[in-house]
């Protein structure tokens, strides 16, 4: 019976209307829900302390979700209409975001990474999935940063975004309020080669914009800067994800 | 008078239609060309010894493209019309390909990364821009693997392909020509954690695709399988692009 009830739901389209709408920062922000899309990662919320506030699955879509009492079903073409993916994957639902500003937590253990004004969806959602790799706990954002519930930033995480926290604050007024001396690393094209470093493990590590880097502003709080080293080459940068990566990496090792 | 003359030479419809033509494989196997956005990378690329087809440039493009004799004036949505890009960028070129067919080389030198069925573009622009970083100088790509030429692919190298040489070959056949004992690293989730391994100089590093790693052909080719360590994560597994740029990293370290 149960089955039979939750088969027969199906969107309106007043619910298409809202769905897409969690495409835009605004709407997200006004309503406090995101888009996450695909199977896995929908199983893998239902497992999580997210709050589903509701789930649109095509027919292919498998039991767990389908049984799940906030499911409507969905055509593929209504999928199409309310995916943010050019090649939507059976299942869409609406979340409800967490708080994300940032409160003073212990972030005087372990690395934690600061990212100053990443703005391309995909480096963030990398970002994230490589600190989940590599046991970063913390991600802290300036609030000029891109939006982590962004349908892109949710899909290039792969679901890391469940297990990394990340906070939007002001990062100056944040480091001001470290002790003396804290560790401070910041990625630099000039910076020493991070492979002859003695790193701290309890740090800061300040990735910056992807054209410009990191912001004046925070340049003179940076106690040390680092840098991946180039070998005979006129590539004129890496990408913000990548050198992130390895930079963690680094730290890790 | 050059400048003028140059400056009243319009793109035609069937120029359009050849143009955004090249967005797809075929055609541009059909007609050996490719597209490059951008003034920076066009610049660069009106240096290097690519031959160049013609250009289309908005009259915003910077005087060194647009006193060039290939090139022809568009208007903005005539850009738009041509690009593959969201948010074109004043100047698109066609290219000729180069060659890429491999010839055996002296890949016994040096470090080869090498590529099975890589699929998807931004991975493998991304990989050629770190191989360009680390002084790699040789890629190999199973003929699976996506189009180098392939716009998104063009676009994400920041230019790196031009310092790069890339080949399509069978890559199992390639192996088999190595001498014994030749060292085939490659990349797997259970691999010895790379920090612990002796790496040795002149070897191939195989990367896998995306979803399902390196193929069962190419698996019992493979001397040492390595790995980046996980930190008490339940992440799955790290992007290609990202992984490739850590074990790289490594191998220079």
């Amino acid at each position: 019976m149960t089955n039979f009830y939750n088969l027969i739901k199906l969107i309106t389209s007043n619910q298409i209307k809202f769905v897409r709408s969690l495409h835009l920062k605004k709407n997200r922000d006004v309503h406090n829900c995101f888009i996450v899309e695909g199977e896995k990662i929908v199983d893998e919320i239902l497992r999580s302390d997210f709050n589903v506030h509701s789930i649109f699955a095509t027919k292919d879509c498998k039991s767990v979700v389908i049984e799940n009492s906030k499911t409507h079903l969905v055509s593929d073409k209504e999928l199409e209409r309310v995916s943010a993916l050019k090649s939507p994957n059976k299942v869409i639902a609406i979340v409800e975001k967490r708080d994300n500003n940032f409160k003073f937590l212990s972030v005087e253990k372990g690395l934690t990474l600061v990212l100053d004004n990443i703005k391309n969806p995909g480096n963030l959602g990398t970002i994230i999935r490589v600190c989940d790799w590599f046991g970063i706990k913390n991600i802290i954002c300036s609030n000029s940063s891109v939006d982590m519930y962004n349908p892109k930033v949710v899909q290039a995480t792969m679901g890391s975004f469940l297990r990394v926290d990340l906070y939007y604050t002001d990062i100056e007024t944040l480091i001001k309020r470290l002790p003396n001396n804290f560790p401070i690393y910041g990625s630099y094209m000039e910076g020493a080669n991070v492979a002859d470093v003695n790193l701290k493990e309890d740090a800061f590590l300040i990735m910056g914009n992807e054209s410009v880097g990191i912001s004046k502003k925070l340049e003179k709080l940076i106690s040390n800067k680092i840098s991946v080293r180039k070998y005979n080459s006129q590539a004129e940068s890496l990408n913000v994800a990548i050198a992130t990566s390895i930079l963690l990496y680094e730290f890790k090792r």
